[in-house]
C-alpha cells in the first residue's frame, strides 16, 4: 500500500474543524449544539446577492475569465475606492474563497524554506496554507493581557533571519478581533522597507470595525505598493461563507502574472457565486449598519457574559465577529472535546474552538478558546449558561486565577 | 521589491489560457472567434441543476461540510454504483472542481522530488498541479499514428526508478479523446501492483464514450483499492464548468484522512453549485442520450473535415469531445497566436490549444494542436472554413506531408 506524503502526514488537521465528528455524533444523540467554534454568522446573506443568482438566467453554465467576471472586478475595485484603497481590475484576482488568495499568495511570494512572521494568535490554517508551501512560520507572541495588540515591533525584528521573506496579519484580526492601529501598521511598513518583505494582510473583516474605531488597510502605506499583497473575501462581508468568493489584490506586477498563472491552472472561481457577489456591492448601507449593530450588541453581551464567570477573562475586542476568552481549564483542546462527548445541560452543550490551533508556539493557548458571535443574543445567552455550568462540572478545572494577570481592558 | 518565488516563476502558463490576451484584444478589434481551445461546451447546463439553485430558498449562504454535503456524497455514491464504481459517502470529498481533487490528490500522495508517470499528451494543468508539489512528471509518449492508445507497458516500466510513486492517465483522455480498453488498464494494473504505486484516473468525460465502446474505470480494477485515485468533475458531464464542482475518491483510508485536512484548510466547495450538482444527478437519461448524440455529430463532422484538409491529420477519438490535429505548420504556439493576431476570413478567426503544452518532452507537439467539438456543427463549419483558409496563408506552412507516417484509422 503506497503512503501518503509527508505534507499529507504533517498537515495540522483544521483545530476549528477538527472537533466536527465528536458534534456529528452528539447531534445524531439529539443534543443540541450552539456553533461558537465557526466563524459561521447566522446573518442573511444580502437579497441583491440571492435575487441576482435566481435572475441570472444562466442556460450553459460557464467558465468565467480565470481572473474572475470583468464587470466584478470593476466594481470591486470601486468598492475599494471607498475605502481609500486605489486598486484597477488589473490588480485583482478573483479567488475561490480567501483561502484560495491566501494559498496562492504563499506559493507565489514565498519558497519553501522560507520564514513568515506572524503575530500569534493567528488564524489557524495559515498553518495548513504555510504547510502546503513548505514555509515556515516565525511566531510573534501577543498576549492576552493587552487585549492582543500588536507585539512590539522588536520582537519581529529578533525573529528576522536570512530566510525571512514576509510578514503576515489578519486585521481586523481572526481569532483576537483586535484592530491594529495605523501606528502599528507604520511600525510593520518600517520593517518592511528596512528588510524588502512581502506584506501580507488578510483584510476580510474591515466592514466590522466598532466604537467609531479607524480601519487602516496595508494599502494606505505609502511606498511600499511592491511589497503588499491583499487577501480578501465575501464570507464575512455578505454572511455568503459558502459563495467561496475572495480576491487577491497586489500592485506588484510580477506577483500578479505569477498569481494569475495559479489561477489559469484552476480555471476560474464559481460563476454564479460571481454574479451574486458583484450584486451584492449594491446592497443598501442599511444592510451593514444593521449587521454591525447587531454584532456590537452580541459582542458587548458575550464579553460582559465571560468576565462575570469565575476564573475567567476576554478582553474586549475592537472588529471582527472574534473573541479569545481565558478560561480555568487544564487543556482547550481536552475541554473542547469534553463539552460534545460528556457535558450537557438541558439536553444542549456549545462547540468551541480551542485556542492552541491559533499558535504556533508549543503550550501556548492551552487555557484559551476562541469564540465566534455570529448566533442571535437568544442563543448566545443560552450558550454562555451551558459553558458556565461545563466550567462548575468541568473534571479538568483549574483553580488557577486569571487575577494573577495584569489586566488592563476587563470589562 | 521583494521576488516572486521560484514555482511561481516555473510554474508554467496554461497553454489552453495563454493565448486570451490575443483572443481579447481581437475581439475589442471586432473579430468573432471560434474557441475550439477550451473545454467550455455549448450545451445547456440541466434545467435540474438552475432550478435547484433558483429554487433552494437559501436565507443565510452558509459552509457546508468540508467534504461536501452529506446527501450529495449519498447521491454521488448511487450514481457511481450504476457504473459499478462501489463507493460509499466516506470515499468521497466534494471537490471545487475537478482542479482542486487533482491538487489535493497531488499534495497528499507525492513528496516534492517524487516521479509521476503520465503518457502523453496529457491534460496541460497536470503540469500546474505537479509543479505546485514539487513532483516531476516522467511522460511516456503516446503517438498520433495509433491515435494515443496506451504506450507498451515496457516504455512505462523503463521509466520507474526510486522516486516513481504513481501513474496518471485520464481516461477517456483529454487532450486525444481515446479511450482505454480493459486490457491496456490490466497492463497498468499488474506495474502498480508490481511497484505497489498511486493509480490517479481523471474520469471527468466517462459519459461521453462512442461508437459502444465500453468505459473501463480503475475503480474496476481488482484488489488495488488502496492504490486507487479517482478524481472527477461535473464541469463536462453537466456542462456546467462554472460550478466548480469536483471530486476525490479514494477507499485509501490514509489517503482519505489526509486529503479531508487539505480539505479542512479550504473550509468547503461553493454551496449553490453543490444544491445544483445533486439535482443534477437527477437529470433524465435523454439528456445524456441528446448531448452524446450532438457529440458523435459532432466529432464525426470535425475529424473528416480536419482529414480533408490537405497535409492534416486527425485520428478519430472515441470518448470525451477533443482531438489532436497533425497541421502542416513549423510551430503550434506561433500559428496558434499567429490565428488570433494576424488572420481573419470574413472578419472571424479561430482560437486553438497549440499541443505543446500537452506534453513533457520538449519539442514534441510542435506540429499538433488540440481542438475541443465545443460548438454547434454551423459554428465548427465556419471554424474548420477559416482554419482551412488559415492554413492556406500562414506564413510557417512547411510542405512536409502527413502521409510519410503510418496513418491506421485516418477516415
Amino acid at each position: 500500500m503506497p503512503k501518503v506524503s509527508v505534507k499529507g502526514t504533517v498537515m495540522p488537521a483544521s483545530p476549528i474543524r477538527k472537533l466536527v465528528p465528536f458534534a456529528d455524533k452528539a447531534k445524531k444523540d439529539g443534543r443540541k449544539i450552539y456553533h461558537l467554534n465557526i466563524g459561521q454568522p447566522d446573518i442573511e446573506t444580502p437579497e441583491t446577492f440571492i435575487d441576482a443568482v435566481k435572475n441570472a438566467n444562466v442556460k450553459v453554465l460557464e467558465y468565467t475569465h480565470s481572473a474572475g467576471i470583468e464587470s466584478y472586478r470593476q466594481k470591486l475595485s470601486e468598492y475599494y475606492s471607498k475605502y481609500k484603497i486605489q486598486v484597477s481590475p488589473d490588480d485583482i484576482i478573483v479567488t475561490t474563497g480567501g483561502s484560495e488568495a491566501i494559498q496562492i499568495a504563499m506559493l507565489v511570494c514565498l519558497n519553501a524554506g522560507d520564514e513568515l512572521i506572524i503575530p500569534e494568535p493567528f488564524y489557524a490554517n495559515f498553518n495548513c496554507f504555510t504547510c502546503t508551501a513548505g514555509v515556515v512560520i516565525k511566531p510573534v507572541k501577543s498576549t492576552i493581557e493587552n487585549g492582543f495588540a500588536l507585539p512590539p515591533i522588536s520582537e519581529f525584528e529578533k525573529q528576522i533571519t536570512s530566510k525571512t521573506k514576509g510578514i503576515m496579519i489578519c486585521n481586523p484580526s481572526n481569532p483576537t478581533g483586535y484592530l491594529y492601529t495605523r501606528e502599528e501598521l507604520e511600525q510593520l511598513k518600517q520593517l518592511v522597507v528596512k528588510y524588502d518583505l512581502f506584506l501580507f494582510s488578510d483584510e476580510v473583516y474591515r466592514e466590522f470595525c466598532y466604537d467609531n474605531k479607524e480601519f487602516v488597510s496595508v494599502m494606505h502605506l505609502q511606498g511600499i505598493d511592491n511589497n503588499i499583497v491583499l487577501l480578501d473575501s465575501i464570507s464575512k462581508r455578505f454572511s455568503a461563507c459558502g459563495a467561496r468568493i475572495g480576491a487577491l489584490i497586489s500592485k506588484n506586477k510580477d506577483v500578479m502574472a505569477s498569481a494569475m498563472k495559479f489561477a489559469q491552472a484552476r480555471l476560474s472561481p464559481p460563476t454564479l457565486e460571481q454574479i451574486g457577489a458583484e450584486a451584492a456591492l449594491d446592497s443598501p448601507k442599511e444592510y451593514f449598519e444593521r449587521v454591525k449593530k447587531e454584532y456590537v450588541e452580541r459582542r458587548d453581551f458575550l464579553v460582559k457574559a465571560l468576565n462575570k464567570m469565575e476564573g475567567v477573562f476576554c478582553p474586549k475586542p475592537s472588529g471582527a465577529f472574534y473573541c479569545i476568552a481565558h478560561l480555568p481549564i487544564d487543556d482547550s483542546d481536552k475541554f473542547c472535546q469534553w463539552l460534545l462527548e460528556s457535558f450537557e445541560y438541558n439536553n444542549e452543550t456549545l462547540m468551541l474552538a480551542p485556542a492552541t490551533g491559533f499558535y504556533a508556539t508549543p503550550g501556548a493557548g492551552t487555557n484559551e478558546v476562541r469564540l465566534a458571535y455570529v448566533l442571535n443574543k437568544h442563543d448566545l445567552e443560552k450558550a454562555m449558561i451551558c459553558l458556565e455550568m461545563a466550567l462548575k462540572v468541568y473534571p479538568g478545572r483549574t483553580t488557577a486565577d486569571y487575577r494573577t494577570l495584569t489586566i488592563s481592558n476587563k470589562e
